[in-house]
C-alpha cells in the first residue's frame, strides 16, 4: 500500500457508487448490476453512467462521470475492453477510490499491455483497481450487491474471495441453496492491482466475517500473500481451495487466468506454515466454512464418537485418523461417563456404540452425558436409521439437542438412512445444524476445526524466536565477497568464494588450502590432519582426474609426498602447456548422512527454504519440505520432522542420533543470508554431511547464484 | 463347498421359507420379518413358527418346524441365542437348506463356542448358515424381503453385501432415497459359515445384478475371498468399502464383529490385484455403484471435459489426475471437433470451455459434438449457473441429452449453482442421470469406471503366464531338506540348510565352504576367488568378531594365510576351551542395490509375497508392495514397479539399470516354493543384492520358518 492509497474499507462500504456501462437492455450485464444494487437495498447513492442518458430502473442516467458532482467511492466498469482505459482516466480524475472492472479481454487472453497501462494510470492517480475479468462484489455490511450474479444473496458471516468469476457466481447460488450466509463475496480475476492480500486486510478486521474461503488458481505475489495469511489466520480461520494441483490442471489454470500455479508441493507447505486450511473440493471448502464460522473451538483433544451402529463408528474412526481428529481413549473415564446410558451389547469404548436397539431418547441421553463431562471436548454424533429412531421425532430431537448445546462444545452429525432421514437432514441443514450425508464429510469438518485449533494453540505458546544472531554471521564479509562478484559481472560465486561465504556464516566446510611446493603441501596436510585428498590447481586443466591430477585417501607424509610428485609429473607430461599454480590439499570428508539445504527466491512464492535428505531421497522419493522465509527455530524443526526420511536423522538400525541441532542452525543461517543479502538468488548446500550428535555437519559442496 | 452342500441359488430364490420366532407382537423383529415378506410380495410359501401357534398377519402359525410337511429352503431364525442351537438341529433334520440366523449374542461378544457348535452341526447335516448377527436378506428375483429393515425396497441391479447389520438396514433406506435399485442386499454378520465368497458366486451368475458393493470389517478367509474376487471382477464390477484402515479403526472393527481387519496395506494391494475397486466412504461406494451399474464402459482413454466455467474445469482436471481418469490431449483434433461450438474467448483445449456466455443450446451442441466423434470415449459435463443457462429448461435439456446418448459412451455431470440448479440435480438424480453436486464426486465415479475398464482390458490381453518351470526348482531336494528339519522338530532352517534350499531353487548365494586346515583354506579361497572373508566355525563361539574370529576383505593367498593363523591363535588364546571345527571361507559380497523379498502365510490373507528395497526403504519409508499368491510374471512386474523407490532399480544419477529380470525370477521362485511346500510358513531373503543388468542377484541372507 502506498501513502496516498485509499482505505480498503471504501471498497466494501462505499458511500456512493457509479456503474459505468449501465445499460437500458435488461439482458446486459450493465443492466443487471444496477438492478442487483437496487434490489439488494444499497442505501448509498447509485449513479448509472451511459452516454445515451435517460433513465434506468427509475434512476437518472449520467452521460459521463464528469456530470456527477458527488464524490464516488466505487466505480463499477462494464464496457468493452477497448473503452476501459479512458473510463479509468475519467474515474481517476474524478477522485474515484476503487474501479471495479468487470470487463474481460485483458491479460487472461494475452492482452497484458493494456492491463498494465490501466493499473499504472490508476496507481499514479491514487486509485486502485479490482479485476479486470470479474463478476463484481457483494458486501453484506453495505447491503451492496454490485455483481451480475443472482440478485438474492443470503447475508451471514462467511466471506468468499474467488479468482474465478463463473465459479464465484455459482457459489452465490450454492451458498444460498445451502442456507449459508455470506458477509461478502468478491472476485479478483486477473489481480492486475488488488489481490487477495489487500481484501484479507479488510475481512480480518470486519466483525461480520467469521470464516474466509478463497478460491485460487494462480498466485501473483506469493510473498505478500503469505505474510498476510500468517497474520490473518491468527484472527480467523481461512480455507483455501487451490486448483491446478496436478500438472495438467496447472496448465489449464494458467490458460484460464494467465497466472502461474506454482509448484503444488511448495504451495501446500507454505499454506500449512501460514495456518491456512487447504480444502480439496468446493463441497469440502464450504462444509469447513460452515462449521468454522459457527462452531465454538474445541477446548482440548478429547473427541468422542457416539453412534447407534458399529459399522459407521469404525468408518468414522478411520476418518478421524485421515483428517487428524484426536480421539479420546481414556477407557476408564468413558466407562464411568457412558456405562449407564449404553446397553449391555453396546460399547463404552470410543466409538461409543449405543446399538441399533437404542431409542432417540437413549441417543439424547448419551449425547447429554458427553456434553456435561468437561474432559470430553468435542462430539461426533452418528446414526443409522433403526427401529428405535422414530423418523417423526428425529429432526426435532436432533435440532433441540444441537441448539441447547451448540455453544458448549463442537458437535457434528451424520446419519445414514432412508427418505425420511434424508428429509430430516435437509431440514436440519437449513436450520444451521452441521449435519452431513456421509461420515467422512462430517469428520472432515472436525479435521479443519482441529487444525485451526492447533494453529491458534501453537501461536499462543511462547515463540522460540529466530536463534541466528547477527554475531554468528559476518555480513560485512559476505557483502565484500558479493561486491567483488558483482564488479566482475558474474552471476555465480567461484568455489573459493562460496567457501569464504560459508566461513563468514560459520557453516563448517572441509578444510583445504592451496600449496605451491612440496614443503607447503606437507605443512598443509599436517595442519588439516590425515587422511587428505589432493588436486592440481590450474585454470588450463578442466578434467583433473583424467590427467592424473587427483589423489585420494592419503594417510601420511610419505603418501602425500609421493602423490604430490606424481600429480606434478602426470600433469606436466600430459598437459605440457598448462600453467600449474599448485595443488589443493583438502580434508577427506568422512561419510555421514547426506542432506540438502537450499534457499532461493521462488518466482511465485518469494524467498523460500527447502530441506531434504540427500541424493535419492530428494531425487527419487521427492521427500522434501519447503517453508517461506523468514522462519524461526520452531518452524525449522517442523520442516525437518516433516520429511518421511526423518527417522534416518534420529538413527535407525541401532545407529546413534545425528546432529540435528546443527542441521537446524544451517537451515536458519541460509534463510537469514537469503533474507539479508538481496543480491543472492540461490544458495544450495548439497550435500551437507551430518555426523553423530555433537559431531556437527560439513557443507561438502556449496553453490551460490546472484539475482540477474 | 462340499459335495452334499445345497446350491447357493436356493438362498436367494427359495420356494418356501420358514420364520422361526415369528412374533404376534408388531414391535418385535420376528413380526417385522413376516410382515416384510408379505408386503414384499413373495410368491412362495411362508411358514411362521412360534410355539404359541395362532395366526400372524393372516398366516397360520406352526408350533414347530416338524409340523410342516412341505420342503423348506430357507429358515429365518429370530429367537434368543440360547434357543438357536436347538432350532438349527430341527431345521437340519427337516432338510432346510439354509438357516438365516438373525439372532446376535455369539462370537461378536466372545461366545465363539456356541457359534462353532451351530456350524458344525449344520454342516454335518448338509445345511448352511448365514449369520448369525444379521438383519436378513433381500432378493429382487424372488420378491423376497426377509429382513427386519424397511418394508419398501426399490428393486434394481445393484447387489450389496454388508458385514454390518445396522449399516445394511440404513443402506436399504439410503439407496431408496437415492432411487438406486437393488437386486439384493444381504448381511453376513459373523460369517460363521457362509461368507462373501459364496454369495459372490451367486451374484456373479445372477443376470439381474450389474454391480456389487461389499462393506467389510474383517476377513475370515482371505485366500478364498481373494480367489473368488479375482474371477468375479472379470464378470462384474465389485466395489469394496472396508473399514478399519486406521490403527484405531482396526481395533474398533475387531471389537465390533470379532474378526481381524488385517494390515490395510496388504488388503489394499491384494484388492488391487483382484481387480476390486476400493472406495473410501459410503457415499463414494454408492456413487461408484450407480455409475458402474448403468454406464457403458469406455472404449478407450480419451476423456473430454466440457464446461462453461474455467475454474471448475481446472478442478476437474486435478480430480482426473487424482482418480486416474485419462484426459484426451490431441489439441488439433479437439480444435476440429469443437472450434465451431466454442466462442472466441473459450478454450478448445481439454477442458473445453464454452464460457459463461454460452446458452443451454450451445452446451448441448458441444456435448453432441463430443458424442458424435468416435475418438472421444467419455465425457465429463460440468457447469456453473450462468446467465445463459435458463433454469427452467436446465433439467429437461440435460435429461434429454443424457437419455438420447447414455448408451453411446460414459457421461457424468456436475453443476454448481443456486436452489434451482440444486432442485434440478435432485430431479435428474431421481431419473437416473449420473449427476453430482461436487466435481470431485463426479470425477471419482469415472475413476472407478476407468479402473474397471483397465482391469478387463488387462485380463483380455494375452497372459504371460507363470515363468518358473518345475525344472528350475528341485522340489525333491527341498522336500528332503524340509523332512530332516521336521524330523528334528525344528521350526526353522539352519543357515546351511537355507543355503541348500536356495541352491535347489537356483537362487544364487555367496559361495562359501568350510576349511579345516591351512591347505583347505588356501584351496577354498582360490576356488571362490578373491576377495574373500573368513569366519571361525565353532558352536562354542557365539560372538565371533569379539574374539577376533572374523577377517574381511582378504585379497590374496598371503593375506588368507595370515588371517587364518590369526583367527586360530585369537580364538585359542581367548576361548581356550572352545572346540574349533574350522573356518568358513566365503565370497566377499559386492555392494549392490539391497532388496527384500518375503513370502509367507498371512493369518488373514493366506499365502502372500512382499517386495521392497532393502534396509531403510522398508523400515523407514514403508515402501513395500504385496500380492496374494499365486502370481504370474505380469503381476510380479507390477509389484516391482509399484514401489516408490523403483527408479533406483532403473538406475539413477547415471547408474546403469539393475538386473530387474533376476529380481522378478526370485519373487516368482519364492512364491512357487511357498505355494508348493505347505510346510513352509515364511521365506525371507534380506538382503537380496541386485547388480547391474546381466550380472544377477545374490541372496546374502535367507531365513526360512516352518508352520507350527
Amino acid at each position: 500500500m502506498r501513502v496516498n492509497d485509499p482505505d480498503i474499507k471504501f471498497l466494501f462500504e462505499p458511500q456512493a457508487i457509479a456503474v459505468i456501462g449501465a445499460s437500458h437492455n435488461p439482458t446486459k450485464i450493465g443492466h443487471k448490476i444496477v438492478a442487483n444494487i437496487l434490489e439488494g437495498g444499497y442505501p448509498g447513492q447509485v449513479y448509472p453512467i451511459n452516454p445515451k442518458g435517460g433513465e434506468i430502473l427509475g434512476l437518472q442516467v449520467y452521460k459521463s462521470i464528469e456530470e456527477i458532482t458527488d464524490k464516488i467511492d466505487v466505480a463499477v466498469i462494464a464496457i468493452p475492453a477497448k473503452l476501459v482505459y479512458e473510463a479509468v482516466q475519467s474515474c481517476a480524475h474524478h477522485g474515484v477510490k476503487f474501479a471495479v472492472i468487470i470487463t474481460s479481454g485483458f491479460s487472461e487472453i494475452g492482452n497484458t499491455e493494456e492491463e498494465t497501462k490501466l493499473v499504472a494510470y490508476a496507481r499514479a492517480h491514487g486509485m486502485r483497481i479490482l479485476g479486470p475479468n470479474i463478476f463484481g462484489l457483494y458486501s453484506a455490511k453495505a447491503s451492496l450487491n454490485a455483481t451480475f450474479g443472482p440478485s438474492e444473496i443470503t447475508s451471514g458471516n462467511i466471506a468468499i474471495i474467488s479468482q474465478s468469476g463463473a465459479l464465484g457466481v455459482a457459489l452465490v447460488g450454492k451458498t444460498k441453496a445451502a442456507n449459508m450466509g455470506l458477509s461478502t463475496i468478491v472476485s479478483v480475476g486477473n489481480k492486475s492491482d488488488l489481490a487477495e492480500e489487500e481484501l484479507l486486510e479488510y475481512l480480518v478486521s470486519d466483525e461480520g466475517t467469521k470464516a474466509i474461503m478463497m478460491y485460487i488458481e494462480g498466485i501473483k505475489n506469493g510473498e505478500t500473500l503469505d505474510t498476510t495469511l500468517q497474520m490473518a489466520t491468527k484472527k480467523k480461520p481461512i480455507v483455501v481451495l487451490k486448483s491446478g494441483r496436478s500438472k495438467k490442471g496447472a496448465i489449464a489454470a494458467a490458460s484460464h487466468t494467465g497466472s502461474l500455479a506454482g509448484a503444488d508441493e511448495i504451495f501446500s507447505d507454505i499454506m500449512g506454515q501460514s495456518g491456512v486450511l487447504r480444502a480439496e473440493s468446493i463441497q469440502e471448502a464450504l462444509n469447513w466454512c460452515q462449521v468454522l464460522s459457527s462452531s465454538p473451538l474445541p477446548q482440548g483433544d478429547n473427541c468422542v464418537i457416539i453412534t447407534n451402529g458399529g459399522g459407521i463408528g469404525v468408518l468414522a474412526t478411520d476418518a478421524c485418523e485421515k483428517y487428524g481428529v484426536p480421539l479420546y481413549d481414556d477407557i476408564e473415564t468413558m466407562h464411568n461417563v457412558f456405562a449407564e446410558v449404553v446397553p449391555k451389547f453396546g460399547s463404552v469404548k470410543n466409538p461409543i456404540d449405543i446399538t441399533g436397539q437404542a431409542s432417540l431418547q437413549d441417543y439424547g441421553r448419551a449425547l447429554k452425558a458427553a456434553m456435561s463431562y468437561d474432559e470430553i471436548h468435542s462430539i461426533i454424533c452418528l446414526g443409522c436409521e433403526a427401529a428405535g429412531f422414530d423418523p417423526e421425532f428425529f429432526s426435532t430431537t436432533i435440532e433441540t439437542l444441537f441448539s441447547s448445546h451448540k455453544l458448549d462444545k463442537p458437535m457434528v452429525f451424520s446419519f445414514v438412512g432412508g427418505p425420511k432421514i434424508e428429509e430430516s437432514i435437509y431440514y436440519l441443514k437449513a436450520r444451521g445444524v452441521p449435519i452431513f450425508f456421509d461420515v467422512y464429510e462430517a469428520v472432515s469438518t472436525f479435521g479443519a476445526l482441529y487444525a485451526h485449533h492447533r494453529n491458534l494453540k501453537e501461536y499462543m505458546e511462547e515463540k522460540t524466536g529466530i536463534t541466528i544472531s547477527d554475531q554468528e554471521i559476518d555480513f560485512g564479509l559476505i557483502e565484500e565477497i558479493l561486491n567483488r562478484v558483482k564488479q566482475e559481472k558474474r552471476q555465480f560465486l567461484l568455489a573459493y568464494e562460496a567457501e569464504k561465504l560459508m566461513q563468514a556464516a560459520r557453516v563448517p566446510m572441509p578444510q583445504s588450502s592451496i600449496a605451491r611446493n612440496l614443503d607447503e603441501v606437507v605443512k598443509a596436510a599436517r595442519e588439516i590432519g590425515y587422511p587428505v585428498v589432493m588436486k592440481v590447481v590450474s585454470k588450463d586443466i578442466i578434467h583433473k582426474s583424467d590427467v592424473g591430477g587427483v589423489a585420494l585417501d592419503l594417510e601420511n607424509t610419505d603418501e602425500v609426498i609421493d602423490a604430490y610428485q606424481a600429480i606434478i609429473q602426470n600433469c606436466r607430461s600430459r598437459m605440457p602447456n598448462a600453467i600449474i599454480e599448485g595443488v589443493e590439499v583438502a580434508e577427506m570428508v568422512q561419510k555421514g548422512t547426506e542432506t540438502i539445504i537450499g534457499a532461493r527466491r521462488d518466482q511465485t512464492f518469494g524467498p523460500i527454504v527447502a530441506f531434504g535428505l540427500g541424493g535419492i531421497y530428494v531425487e527419487v522419493m521427492k521427500d522434501v519440505s519447503f517453508r517461506a522465509l523468514p522462519i524461526d527455530r520452531k518452524e525449522a524443526i517442523a520442516m525437518i520432522k516433516q520429511i518421511k526420511s526423518y527417522p534416518l536423522l534420529l538413527g535407525v538400525r541401532g545407529e546413534p542420533q545425528k546432529d540435528i541441532e546443527r542441521v537446524l542452525d544451517t537451515i536458519l543461517k541460509l534463510g537469514t543470508i537469503l533474507e539479508s543479502c538481496k543480491s543472492i538468488s540461490d544458495i544450495e548446500i548439497n550435500p551437507l554431511m551430518v555426523y553423530e550428535q555433537g559431531k556437527g555437519v560439513k557443507a561438502v559442496d556449496v553453490r551460490i547464484l546472484l539475482t540477474t
